[in-house]
């Protein structure tokens, strides 16, 4: 059997359905089906996605050789079903040819209304309609549409001589031009095209058909479309169909009108009214081009939109009726369709509609789009209609979305008023209005005299978490999706943009220009993180609500997920958070970031400054630890040996109660909940002063009561060429093992002090099984002492971080001794892949664009490679122990398709950063339910 | 049957055999086997390594209380197969107590002789011999050692009391004193144990026995023979055995004597004569401690010393008789013992005899300790006189050991006058003398000028690569085994001495200094890499040889090898040498070495500085080749950017036939033999003065004909936070591509200007198969034209590196693309185990001493990690391609025990640095042996 590339729609004649949308498109598919449903359709055909990719393959003279004979079958099918001729009169065929992918990419590709339109045809066309005006008013439309789309004549040429003509005339609107008018438009038109492109605009309405194809196949792959489809993650489609429908005209007169409507508020998901808008006597586009105030469809809508417009009910009911109102029969006709449409596709609709001479017919229908309140609302209240089952609701909610839900958002009117000056990075999703600062200290000082600040750096560092927490956002002019200052943001719920690589920063002179926009310290901006936007001045802000429609998705996710879903927290306030949005404990609380607040920083930094000379010492009396040293008159040691021990030992004394502390406070948020705490994870290096930062050295040299030559000499000792393959994690631990103690105890003994808390010590940047043993067996020893001490049982469980990749591949050996694991994959995707986070932004955009990693592998899990090593890693661990716990708890664990990855790798729980605990629960539920 | 713990050995009566030196130790499972042979051994018995593994884990109480019962009854038997009764008389027993492990450890543990005296068998002794003096001497000697031992008595106190009598008594030497002058002196000994333990010295001798057999098994965990076993990887020992053994006495006048003798020259491996010396009455330590200058054994050896010494004919025969001559009936004995005892054991000897009263003892025979070149002497001599077979003569050979006879090395006699100024790591073998320079600059104008140059860095960094080039010698103060310095100083050949941390480097006041030692430019230093010596001035060397015996072995192991043995090299020189040490091609060969001397840097750079720029262009023209893009009149670039594609273009035609030129060299070197090209692998910040190096950043300013302020962008702009995780490797050829271009055609042009060269193009750093795909279009692409420009078939493979670790998860979907594999094991084990090379020695140390890793991973491949990915990648691999050869070619390509990993892992071949080639031939021919 020959390959079929063109169906036929129309009453009785549909050769395609619904679920035919890959090939028929969404429009085409749906044509189709409407028609099947008894409803007003034009007729028409639809030729298929599979002639668009041959298109792309072979050539458009060998696609059109070998669809010709079919097309025009079929136009010879709708001259017949529509009793009118193709080109020529009495009654000429004319038609429109619509793209319509599979996957809804509203205004990214070319339509071309009116076609059929020549000057032989027109003739026939007034002779008919007794209606010059509107011939002519169709004629200059088709031109103007067909000279853009298929001749690539300049659009604005033709918009100037309208434009001229209307100045000329003293038309206010395109219906004040008379048909007299719009015939030396039509004649001006021509002459444009001659010019332009020395050549006549084409007659033949055959030729007018093939290029409208081409013109539509084409825009498939205009850069438009495919930046769309990038931007909206719309993959694996065969192209787009093309449709070629009779037209019905909705500027034949005062009995016509086209318009656009939603069956249910696209906005919230109210189900109060339909809600859509129309004009009379106009075409498709002119709805949506704002040259004229739209009518409303429904009476209720209508008086609503005049109350907020501040429109008098007088000028409302004379100047602005509502179909309801204006054509009752129609409107009665198109409500009861709406009804019929939203039981038969089971969801919010979005149709377009057009009225000839006082018949409605429909043109398109689709799901509509939504905001995601919109889509928890309606998916909520299907159920409740019993449309639909608990299931398919969730699986309605796209589980990313959910993050518009979460942060507090702009106003959007007051957003679309506000002037934006750059767009970056939606590094971390929220909104935020504040007063421009450029260093940490400023903003903690602007920030304690009450004020909101916007923290913009040329990039951050960890030395600028706590000026980070304290501001309203983050806006950084370097740095990817998964840079420091993305990354901390997110994890704080602090709405960031970041990587404007237009901006440059002036530190020295306290500003940042864009272009010829310059921003000055205390200058209000507002951020969207959502989308990445930076404004000049403030723009107002509203917060989320997290009952209603919202809660009851969430409990339905819950429901139905199998994966726990846990949080990574490093604060009692993110813990708060994170179990109001339904965490079931903590996955990974950093403890790296609690020693960067002020007063524990000074204490670290002192033990840092004696940690290798202790470590000499230790060395040199063969002891483990700094507590087996002797002291006093025996202990073998010069004065300032001596000193440094003390030092050393007094250092983390002075760490211990305050490190002790936040656990409290964690402990107490959670209730009951687990809490996976890591150990001290990144390189001594990121305690220090900068090597560039000379301030800072001198700051600490004068808090240590040392010279600046001695700070300067550990940060160079501390200084790594590869910081990120250096000793941290663990390796610090072992090498300094007092660390590993002092914090064990710190744990130990919070958890001893809050009822029914559940401890879980992780060790991170474990490779290798002996490193494990080494760790664990220190924290075993403060454990039995600090029971011994408080005279009480804690149950602690130890176990690892499994983010080098030797550890995956030894993930057996370390199985016997780690009593779970958890994924670390933002460094299991840096050792892995071998791409560091922070340098990486470099080539792998174009990773992404040349196709090598279909996602950037630190946003969505390299399925392919590393989720190749995590997948062996557990099934080596549970080959040891079976009932292993194993978690994830990267930047990935918020990440749906990551989510459902780790549910199908039979993995116990994903963790994320707070603001992403509702997504990953709903992602686990979409999960659960795919995999049945 | 209970355990049995000791094991009696004499003539006819020994329990144990050679067969059991792992619980009988070396030495006593010999002295079983010798008095089996019929040979004069005074017999004794052994006490197990078992015994003293069980001494460490429970103790000596425990051990002592279970073995009590069978030492007492082999005494018993010792007492009664010698007619002698233990701590009595009128025959006393007397014993020596020697430590003895299965592997040699010289010197290492303790010896006590003469056990069993005290004052009442003194006075049986001196009635049985009539030889006071002899027993006085014996009994002082026993208190001595037990003193020393045992009680822990400082050996100086000993000493200088018998120095101090000997001035008193103007003797010169020990034989000068009499009878009542040592039995004086053992008073004073007695006292000082005395006044130093506060307890007399023991006078049961079953008491110090106990004593004896305590130190015995002590000494196997002193710090001195732990350091031993760790220097020399002696490995998975249970413990010493304990000998103890009747007493003879070579200190009983002039007819006894003492000896120790190997079978054939422990230097050399000649086997002229009869090697080794004996001193008349004297007991075993006196031969060892330098008081007298001993004797030779044979006549020709004796008149070879008396030559060397420039003592006359006169002077030997009266003063210093061989025992040829001395004693000719114990000569002839000990020559027969000799040839009997070297076929019993198939290998050269090292034998212990004493004489007394002119009867011949045998107290030990062990395979004697030999350097490399005698080692190859007498493995060919042995199979020559079929002792041996081929593949015992090959396994008799340490693959390692023969590194000592590949580099030029110092006269042994001008090393050992020489005054060392530090150690550091023998990074590079082989020998250097020269003047000292402090950077590469001064090193190649020194260096021009006829002078030999000794490079002294901090730490070396690519830009000095020439500078080392033309150095006899690297020497660095910081940098491990596998440091920039180490690495590429092995490569070239190059003698290096690393990581001489107590080294301080002034580059301002060029010196350096150690302690107070200070060197400054222009001194002569002499480097000992082999051992990592630094000594003040000059030291002769003399150059190797490579054939003879040498020659020999390396044939026998090329006919029993398995995996084929390439090498890393990076010029035409390097490439003759390794064909010179048998490599069978190229397994690797550096680009970007080539790009670091001064003609190539510039064009290079200059590419550099307008990378970004271009690459902003083509993007902008949507082309992805420059030379894609429209150039001329029509090109829609500004000035700015027509110029920067000009300088892009022509800085790559520069490269291009300096480039071609390095293969074509390289080519002709190899003879037909195949080479694996790897294109560019560093980050571009190599290729650019260091951030710090303001001189180098205003020359290249300079040189650019740009500001210094461009520069220092240009520097900025190209740093990274991990270069070795960074824009690195295939990511350069992916994001410029026209740099692969350039390398391939290079390659290709070279090839095919020297008939029948096999060049194989290595792809860096792939993760991803689709790496390797944008790679291989580029190449083949290259390959087609220069085939239609030359118009001749170009036969080149195109295969990559494995060295991410996701390569080597997903090496089924690469071996798709790659025609071969090659392991880069230094980057797969930096980016598995998450260690940076540059970093990682701050707690690698630490980490093998910690027993967390068995070796530094960065030297013998881990193959409990790195190996299993490196397993998986070749099980993947074969899978999809069963024919695929898969090579090695990180540093790790010349390590024994890495080469056995690869052949039994089934790879094609192992590459590795040219003077490494010869121990890869070795290990790769053990490994074979080893196999079947």
């Amino acid at each position: 059997m020959t390959k079929k590339y063109v169906y036929f729609f129309g009453k009785g004649n549909s050769e395609g359905n619904a679920s035919m949308k890959s090939i028929l498109g969404g429009k085409g598919a749906n044509l189709a089906d409407m028609a099947s449903l008894d409803l007003p359709v034009p007729p028409g055909f639809t030729i298929t996605t599979e002639a668009c990719a041959e298109y792309t393959e072979i050539g458009e003279k060998k696609l059109f050789a070998k669809i010709d004979k079919e097309v025009m079958e079929q136009l010879k099918k709708l001259e017949k079903v529509t009793g009118k001729t193709f080109g020529k009169g009495p009654n000429p065929l004319l038609v429109s040819v619509r793209s319509g992918a599979a996957a809804s990419m509203p205004g990214m590709m070319d339509t071309i209304l009116n076609l059929g339109l020549n000057d032989e045809t027109i003739t026939a066309m007034i002779k008919l309609t007794k209606n010059e005006r509107f011939v002519w008013d169709s004629y200059r439309r088709f031109m103007q549409m067909f000279s853009d789309v298929v001749l690539g004549v300049e659009h604005d040429h033709f918009e100037h001589a309208l434009e001229s003509l209307k100045k000329k005339k003293k038309a206010k609107l395109d219906t004040d031009l008379t048909a007299a008018d719009l015939k030396a438009l039509v004649a001006e038109y021509k002459a444009i095209v001659k010019r332009d492109t020395k050549k006549e605009f084409p007659q033949d309405p055959v030729e007018q058909l093939w290029n409208g194809v081409r013109a539509v196949f084409s825009s498939w792959n205009n850069p438009r479309a495919e930046k769309y489809r990038q931007l909206n993650d719309i993959r694996g489609l065969l192209g787009t169909a093309v449709n070629i429908q009779s037209m019905v005209f909705g500027n034949g007169g005062d009995d016509c009108a086209t318009g656009v409507a939603f069956t249910r508020d696209p906005s919230t998901g109210a189900n109060e009214y339909f809600y859509g808008e129309f004009l009379i006597n106009a075409q498709g586009e002119d709805v949506v081009a704002g040259i004229r105030t739209p009518q409303q469809i429904t009476l209720a809508g209508s008086k609503a939109w005049a109350k907020n417009q501040s429109v008098t009910e007088a000028t409302r009911k004379s100047k602005f009726p509502s179909l309801e109102e204006a054509m009752p029969k129609c409107f009665k006709e198109l409500d009861a369709i709406k009804t019929k449409l939203e039981k038969h596709y089971k969801d919010m609709q979005d149709l377009e509609f057009t009225i000839e001479k006082g018949v409605l017919y429909m043109l398109q229908t689709r799901n509509g789009k939504r905001t995601a309140q919109a889509a928890v609302k309606i998916a909520t209240d299907l159920v409740k209609e019993k449309l639909i089952d608990e299931k398919t609701a969730v699986l309605r909610i796209e589980p990313a979305s959910l993050d518009q839900l979460l942060h507090p958002v702009f106003v959007k009117a007051s957003e679309a008023k506000a002037v934006k000056i750059v767009t970056g990075l939606p590094a971390s999703p929220g909104s935020a209005t504040g007063q421009v600062v450029f260093n940490a200290e400023e903003a903690e000082k602007w920030s304690k005299a009450g004020k909101d600040v916007i923290l913009c750096r040329i990039e951050t560092s960890p030395e600028d978490i706590t000026g980070m927490h304290v501001s309203k956002g983050v806006l950084t002019a370097r740095g990817g999706m998964t840079s420091h200052a993305a990354v901390v943001a997110r994890g704080m719920g602090t709405c960031c943009v970041a990587g404007c690589s237009d901006i440059v920063m002036d530190y020295a002179k306290k500003c940042f220009t864009v272009g010829k926009v310059v921003v000055k310290e205390g200058d209000w901006i507002s951020l969207n993180g959502s989308i990445g936007a930076v404004y000049k001045g403030k723009v107002e802000t509203v917060d989320p609500a997290l009952t209603g429609p919202f809660g009851d998705i969430m409990k339905l996710a819950d429901k139905y997920k199998k994966i726990g879903v846990r949080t990574n927290a490093d604060t009692p306030h993110d813990t708060e958070v994170a179990v109001k949005f339904g965490a079931e404990g903590i996955g990974l609380c950093r403890t790296e970031h609690m020693f960067f607040e002020p007063d524990k920083i000074i204490s670290f930094r002192r033990m840092i400054l004696v940690a290798e000379t202790v470590k000499k010492i230790k060395e040199d009396h063969g002891v483990k630890s700094v507590y087996d040293l002797k002291t006093g008159k025996d202990c073998c040691m010069n004065k300032e040996e001596a000193a440094a021990v003390v030092q050393y030992k007094q250092a983390l004394d002075e760490l211990l109660p305050l490190q002790r502390k936040d656990f409290l406070g964690i402990f107490k948020a959670l209730e009951g909940r687990p809490a996976i705490i890591r150990l001290l994870d990144p390189p001594l290096h990121e305690f220090l002063p900068a090597k560039e930062n000379v301030a800072g050295q001198k700051e600490m040299a004068k808090t240590m009561g040392v010279s600046v030559a001695k700070i300067q000499e550990l940060v160079d000792a501390n200084h790594e060429f590869n910081p990120m393959l250096g000793l941290r994690g663990c390796r610090l631990g072992i090498i300094f093992p007092e660390v590993t103690e002092m914090q064990a105890r710190a744990i130990v003994e919070a958890a001893a002090a809050v009822k029914g808390s559940h401890p879980e010590i992780m060790i991170p940047i474990v490779g290798n099984v002996k490193e494990l043993i080494n760790q664990k067996e220190i924290c075993k020893k403060v454990i039995a002492q600090v029971e011994k001490e408080k005279k009480i049982k804690i149950n602690v469980m130890i176990g690892t971080m499994i983010e080098v990749p030797r550890a995956a591949m030894t993930a057996d050996e370390i199985a016997t001794e780690a009593e779970f694991f958890s994924f670390g994959t933002n460094d299991l995707t840096q050792m892995g892949c071998g791409f560091s986070r922070d340098d990486a932004g470099k080539f792998l955009k174009d990773y992404v664009k040349l196709g090598i990693y279909e996602y950037d592998p630190f946003v969505v899990l390299d399925q392919g490679g590393i989720g190749r090593l995590v997948k062996t890693a557990v099934e080596y661990g549970r080959k040891v122990n079976p009932k292993l716990p194993i978690g994830i708890c990267g930047e990935h664990g918020g990440d749906p398709k990551t989510v459902e990855f780790c549910h199908n790798a039979g993995l116990t729980y994903v963790s994320c950063s707070p603001y992403r605990v509702p997504i990953a629960r709903l992602a686990a539920a979409h999960a659960a339910i795919k995999q049945k």
